[in-house]
């Protein structure tokens, strides 16, 4: 007998022949991983996609009196603050003999090479080659690889792309509402970057994960919403809108907005309680931003302050937050301990292995997955050059400024009472959703006062609750 | 004068040229490693030909209330037991999204997924895709790749090959001896697994390593035996017997059969003494299981009870053994104290440089080495398809149930005094080993009834004794 | 808009492009490293050259009763010294069945490996195969791949090329400086062997990161010296000629020395006083020998007793010396303690990333890195055949011994005074360090008594003072 003739190293019959008990041995060869919207290093297009945009890459209180390594988008770097304050973020080896910049001297002006003594201003200019002879030219041909950083509310922002479609460093529209607060925050994950980004339209996991399995937000968290995922402006930015009947006479309405490449603005993560709430804004500005093929940092800030109440801002810092599970528990918890109440760690960073690009061509979608299905092709649209509005203007083209970016998110719990049939109640909600979100996005679109908008916002929430009031109490 | 005039990379005339004090020069170029014998992984001729047998994966004591990671064959999979007490083996991604499942919730039947709730049967099945819709049929279309295992006398066992193929369990001659009782355990290797194998038909390094440089087993180890290796039927197995000398008046035969594809059945190892002692069967059952290509695991049961005295088989357990030189000391003695008393982990383990496939072309082997080539030939002829013997028949053509798997290995200690001229008695020895041996081979062909079996080879051996007692007591 | 519009992956017009601020973008992909000059493993270029010399391996004292692994020029192996005060240097794999000779056992005369018992003499020669019988003549056919290893001084030498072109162990001159002593040391770097010998031949390095930027030398080095630079003998070696003015009656001389393929000979590294001191001669015989392609260790001998004062030479040892800066701070400092005082582990050892091939193509050299230039484009002409002055003579062509191989290197402190015109001076330095190295060169080169060479050599030096004295005290 050959050996050979028991070896069907293919999957025979493909999917329809896997698809029995024990069907182990045929299903042992990975595929190919996906790779045109996972792969981020330079020159490849979702890579180059990220690069139209500004990122934070740290916390300003993070860079102290040395360089800083830090890893971005695949390409190795420094970043440090010189004593007049400037920021620079540089390629890592001295353009002199590739000495280490980590290692480099932080000076009044710009960083001094350990070696040699050359002294670079945060543009990569070359202000002294002090071995030279007086007389030398050489620090006007020659220049340290740097990238534009800047410090925007304690997050250090960098620009990785073209210098010709640089854009204006990014304002957004929670900037403007009064008595808000920003604390800035990182939190690491050992994952590809589209793993994190795909939760932020999985309200499923939320439910299962987060809400039934290891009950990391509220009790109504464990309720299976009525979801509706759309795109927003033809591909700049996917939504979904969660409603849930969290009491015979309350509904809890969520809208959530992300928007490209990799922002998502999340609402509160604990109980709301029942009292009418009609428009809670965003409280989790989250920027997923790429660490290599394998690893992502999603920094951000936690809106806090005068309108939105809650939680503990205070323990925001690096690697730090106040939302449930996101943080490595492998320094406080036996692996034991980790497997009996999974996390974010235990379940997107793990997907096929953890450190890999993911195995898309392997999984089995279903409608809760709808989401994830949206955001890849939106994605896919983009990189295909089908929606331009996805592209940040370059600064050029906006000689007045930058335009905030919108987003829509909020949390609404308001009284409407169930209807007998359970089906029945459940389509309500969805409509009930749908009209107060609808509502709230011509308000954001209508106005740039913050405070104008929320006070139209939920009047106009206010006024479909009554509306539903009516038209339901008397069913 | 040209550089390269000095750099001979290629063994100038081979292996002529190299035999000469001082020729390190002339061998720096590895060769191609051995991989025939020695891949493992799916699709390979050694691995598929490992994947045609059951084999033990752990020790029952070692899966506890969460799924455990665990490598067989070059595969990572996971293995778990459901509260209703049923053992489950999957490939560890799941097949919704692809969340690692030694992160699942150990259920009641079944594990459960902790990212979106999937509920899976211990064969693959899912029962549960709690998000989706109540009408959903993706749960009958889907399957968690899987793999068949039950548990037996402590040992978890896995099939890992096509099912069309899938033989009954093993079950061994030794489980119907009554009285006998079995512990199990296993003892990890960082090699290959066909080095550990080999070990088992080399008795020559036993007398060094473990006789004569490092005393791990008793004095009369380090005595060099008369050694006839051999093949049973054809190729299930090998089988060495060792004739030594103990003291003018006793002479210890010991015979250690393997069977394929790793498994060793080892008598005693340690001093037997010198009162008569016919029949000693196996102590220790040994299952060479590979991890990969680089590392090997050996579980299997130490035999104890009535019939099979001595040792400590208390001590048995995962990772744990009573046979000397066994277990990685890394951890309790400093690496100079391990150079300086080596077992195994010293000398098999380090072929080559360890975690490697072995480099069978860089050997010089002599005659000591001819069971491992005997070892080598019978695999060879076996994948090449001419030794039907050596796979196990598909349950489908045993519908009464499985065959006793046999093993002849014994230890022997009998009265037969030495003669003057030391050539002629080792001569004797290995004669009145030949005897014994064909004489335990033919009872152990001719029963089931392993009482009658025992009774009946030490009434043979102790035969054979007498006839040798009477013909050269007088010379 | 297509994506791949905006990514420049090549380097778009080359270097000029590329100069300007923030050019980050465009400077993303790195070139080929250098190879020719800087891989070492068996059959390279480099590493065949490398290998027509004796090195020095490690100290004795590192070889106690175990063998102890070692890795020279890509070679992993053992050395071990046998009871009988014989050294060994082996390939590490018993040539019978490969298990690792770390393990083997320190015999009276050789090794003896743990798995079988086959013993070893230094030279390969198998003395024992234990297990085969009487007769066998299998030892007379197999060889242990060795090569020759002896000890010097403290040091353990090896010889790792062709056998017929192996030349007598190295005698150096110091050897016969009456009252010299020696003692032995090593100081390993995380780094590619070229990257350690161009610091040896880089005098402004040690004015910025060794004087200025951490004060690890005494204060004259802080000053930017008059540098001249050189090859010997039609590239045997390159020296570099260092004049500085050390006060206003005060003339700082050094002239340091370097020998194919990687020694160096440097004097003092701490202040010398004001005292005219006419030639104090090397200090630190070092011999840069190449780990693998991306280590490297320096070993040699610190040079003290009558003739030869300063420094702390009992600190002399395995990873130990007394020159600043030279030694792995790692185990005692923070890593941003590190940063904040970088040495040679900060500076030299990070290039490029640190332990990778040098690129060379991305440096921008300027007039302080001639001897860099100089060095390499003589490591060319000797590999391109141009030099055969960088050969070590095969012994067989000298039948009465080696002969010593000369340095040149010497510290002189002269009492000449300052010229008012600093440029004036600066060029007059220059003139009189000039007319010092090239009589210690003559004198050098005319005689082998080191006590004749030095009374001479001084009372040459003297004479050039009294010239400069006279000829410029009156200006």
């Amino acid at each position: 007998m050959d050996i050979h003739e028991t070896t069907p190293t293919k999957r025979s019959g493909g999917r329809k022949a896997m698809a029995r008990p024990y069907s182990g041995y045929l299903q042992r060869t990975p595929p190919e991983p996906e790779r045109r919207l996972t792969e981020v290093g330079p020159g490849t297009p979702m890579g180059e996609y990220f690069r139209r945009f500004w990122h934070p890459i740290c916390l300003s209180e993070e860079i102290g009196d040395v360089p800083k390594n830090i890893r971005i988008l695949g390409e190795d770097l420094i970043v440090f603050r010189d004593k007049s304050g400037n920021v620079g973020l540089f390629q890592p080896y001295c353009c002199h003999r590739g000495a280490h910049l980590e290692n480099a001297i932080v000076s009044e002006r710009g960083l001094r090479c350990c070696y040699h003594g050359w002294l670079f201003d945060v543009d990569g200019t070359v202000l002294e080659t002090p071995g030279e002879p007086p007389h030398s030219r050489l620090k006007e041909k020659v220049f340290q690889g740097a990238y534009p950083a800047i410090e925007i509310k304690g997050l250090v922002h960098a620009y990785m792309g073209p210098s010709e479609l640089q854009p204006h460093p990014p304002h957004y529209d929670l900037f403007d509402v009064p008595g808000a607060k920003f604390s800035p925050f990182s939190t690491p994950y050992p994952n590809n970057w589209l793993q994190s980004h795909e939760n932020n339209v999985d309200p499923v996991h939320t439910v299962f994960l987060h809400g039934r399995i290891t009950e990391h937000f509220g009790e109504p968290f464990a309720v299976l919403p009525h979801i509706v995922w759309d795109v927003s402006h033809n591909g700049d930015g996917l939504h979904h809108l969660d409603g849930r009947r969290i009491d015979p006479d309350t509904v809890w309405i969520r809208f959530v907005h992300t928007l490209v490449p990799g922002s998502s603005f999340i609402p509160s993560t604990w109980e709301l309680g029942d009292a009418p709430l009609y428009h809670q804004r965003t409280l989790y500005m989250r920027f997923t931003v790429p660490t290599d093929d394998e690893n992502t940092n999603v920094l951000g800030w936690r809106v806090h302050g005068e309108g939105f109440p809650g939680g503990h801002p205070e323990q925001m810092g690096p690697g730090r937050t106040d939302m449930e599970g996101q943080v490595d528990r492998a320094d406080t918890l036996s692996y034991e301990e980790m497997q009996l109440t999974p996390d974010d760690f235990q379940a997107q960073a793990t997907l096929w292995g953890g450190q890999t690009l993911p195995f898309h061509k392997s999984e089995h979608l279903g409608t809760t997955d709808r989401g994830v299905t949206l955001m890849r092709k939106t994605y896919q649209n983009i990189l295909d050059g089908k929606v331009p509005e996805a592209f940040p203007k370059p600064a050029t083209e906006e000689p007045d400024g930058p335009k905030a970016r919108i987003n829509y998110s909020f949390d609404s719990v308001v009284n409407v009472k169930a209807l007998t049939d359970k089906d029945a109640d459940f389509e309500m909600i969805g409509k009930l959703g749908k009209e107060m979100a609808d509502a709230a996005i011509e308000v954001a679109e209508s106005t740039d006062d913050q405070a104008e908008r929320d006070q139209k916002t939920k009047a106009a929430i206010k006024a479909v609750e009554a509306a539903y009031q009516a038209k339901y109490q008397s069913v």
